[in-house]
This record gives structure tokens, sequence and C-alpha cells, in this order.
């Protein structure tokens, strides 16, 4: 079993998912802990709820990073409950050298875009606005840059006529509930390489 | 029927499909004409086998856009040809003010990306270099821009590990050859509308 820690700062329905699919046997992995940057996070009160320990930790005074005293905190307590792998599941800073040098390759992110196309914040609404038809998510393993690592998988949402950035933002959500898990398992599994830009070893006909 | 030119420098599979198309009845548009920036491009060699109106015109001096005494070229002959609306179909040049400005909104390209992801040149390839998961293509209106008119219709298609920048592109087209006639179908009928970046009126569920 991986021993995962999960990194938000929102109301952590992709944390939701992932914990689901741990618990229906579906993920080889252990939610071992979630760590939040906003203590009031309601993907904190799903770990306490879930019985998965959850951490709220200082990360000022920087507004838009990991790194300092907060990235320092956050190894110390990725190591007290012995993580082997991250997932960012709507965190909303970049991550620094600290902590991908110390989890390198073994940190994922999952993003409301197909990459690289709408990089950045509220990707659904770039999409909406550039009259995109096709958007989507991806997942991706985090380097230095925002939204630039290697990518992992993909899935296409359509865009229609009456969308909402909330609509379109639910019916990538809905994919990227199902696609997370899968991804993750692919990882626990040890099934993926990476050769260059490219990551190979996932399924390709996904379920 | 919509009097439609083509405009093509390649082997022109893409002016095919919408010359079945037409000739099948599933596209309310006649080509009236196909110009060809090279001589030796199929693509007027599939006009002519059809009877469809085929010329060649010198684009000198310039190499990568079509503008000046070309420029004037293409516009005599879509007059000539009575043409009221240009599907560009591996047209390899820029298209620049004089064009645009006589058929403004009556211009379309296909493009092998989901765009704004790879435009430019070989999108597939660029995909596959990127590490993408997910390639498509983009059928949109023409403006000043490399690939950045208004969106009519994207339609995905899945990267595999063991894909080659011609496998990829063979999907792609694939799926190219049966997305042109219909959006040129929808344009045909004069159900889409431009509400700033976006296109409307496009059928929700493709088929």
């Amino acid at each position: 079993m991986l021993r995962l820690a999960v990194l938000g700062s929102g109301s952590g329905t992709n944390f939701q998912s992932i914990l689901d699919a741990a618990r229906a046997g579906a993920l080889d992995a252990e939610p071992v802990c979630v760590l939040s940057d906003r203590a009031d996070a309601f993907i904190l009160e799903r770990a306490r709820r879930a019985g998965v320990p959850a951490h709220a930790f200082d990360a000022a005074p920087y507004r838009t990073k990991l790194e300092g005293a907060g990235e320092a905190r956050v190894l110390a307590l990725l190591k007290d409950h012995g993580a082997e792998a991250i997932a960012l599941a709507g965190f909303m800073r970049i991550v620094k050298r600290g902590l991908l040098e110390a989890y390198r390759g073994r940190i994922v992110n999952i993003h409301p875009s197909l990459l690289p196309a709408f990089p950045g914040l509220e990707a659904w609404r770039q999409a909406l606005d550039y009259g995109a038809k096709v958007a989507g998510c991806t997942v991706h393993f985090v380097d230095e840059g925002t939204d630039t690592g290697p990518i992992i998988a993909q899935r296409a949402v359509p865009i229609l006529d009456g969308d909402t950035p909330d609509s379109l933002h639910a019916r990538i959500q809905a994919v990227e509930h199902r696609l997370y898990p899968q991804t993750l398992q692919w990882m626990a599994r040890g099934q993926l390489r990476i050769e260059g830009r490219r990551v190979l070893g996932a399924p390709e006909t996904p379920a």
C-alpha cells in the first residue's frame, strides 16, 4: 500500500474521491495525512470525519508558494506520517525545490484543463472565455513550473452553448473524480515510466 | 447552395471529404473552385478529376503569407467563380487583410490540434513531443492571427503509448474528415452565430 499524503486548500472533493477509491479497494494506497495551508478548508474536516490525520500549517509570509518555514513544516509532517507520495488536490500554492527534491517524481497534481492549454487559475473559465469547444482535466507530475510537469493522463469533456463557468466546472470535476484515483493506482502499482516528457504505461483504454 | 472555394497546398484529403459530403447530399455547398499556391499540389489533381475548376496561382515573393499580387490573383479567381465562402484545407500560408476583409466571417480553417494548444506547424508532432495524452482537431473562423480565430468545433482523440507522429496524424485526420464537412454544413445553413469569442449554434450532440 502506497502511503499517500494529500495537500489541499479547498473543499477536498478530489481527496474524497481518492479516499473512497482506497476504501473500496480500487486504489492500493492509504491516505496517511491531509495537510492544508488554510485552517478552515473543508478538506481537513473531510479527513477528520474519515479518521485520517489532518493538519493545518502556516505558510506565511508567502501567499502563493510553499517555501521556507512553511515548507519545512510540511516536510516534517510528511516525515511524521511516513508519506511516500503526495497528491495535490486543490492546493493553491506553487510547490518549490525543497518538497520537489524530497519527493522527486512522487508528487502529482490534477488540473481542470487539457494542458498545455489554460494553465493557472480557474482554467474552466479561461476555456469558456476563449470559446473552446472541448475542455477537460490533466493529471501530471509536478515540476518547478506552473502546470508544466509530465502528463500522466488527460480526459476531454464537451463545452456546451449554455454552459456557465459553474456548469462546465462541475462537468470537469465529475471526470476528475474518476480519473485521479485511477491515475494514482497506476502510480501505486509502479506501472508508469517517464521517457523525456512522455509518461508511458497507463492503460490504453481508460475506464 | 453555398458557393464554396477551397484553398490548399497539399494532398487535399480534407477537400476530398468536403467534395464527398457535397456530392452525397450531406453538405449544402457546391465546391466552385480549388486554388493552390503550389502547382504540383495533389489537391488540384483531385479537383480536376472531380470536374471542379482548379487553379494554381503564384504567391511570390512571399513564402509564408498571401499578400500583394498573389492575394489579388486569388481575389480575382474567387470573384470569377462567384465564391461566397472559403474553406482552407491544408493551405500553408497566412491569410492577410485583403482576403479577410473581402470574406469577413466566411473563411474557415481546420487545424490538427485542440487550440489554443499547439498552434502552428505539425501540431500532432508538437502534442506528441509535449507528452499530451489527448490530441484533436479544431475548425475555426480565420482571423489575423495564426490559428487564433473563433472556434466552431473541436473533437478529441487519444494519444497512445506506441504513437508515432504519423500514426497520431492519421488518427486526427480521420476525425477531421468527418468534422470539417459537418461544420461547413452548419455554416451553409446559417445556424452559427458569433458572440465575442464564442461561436454558438452548433449541434450539442455531434455525430
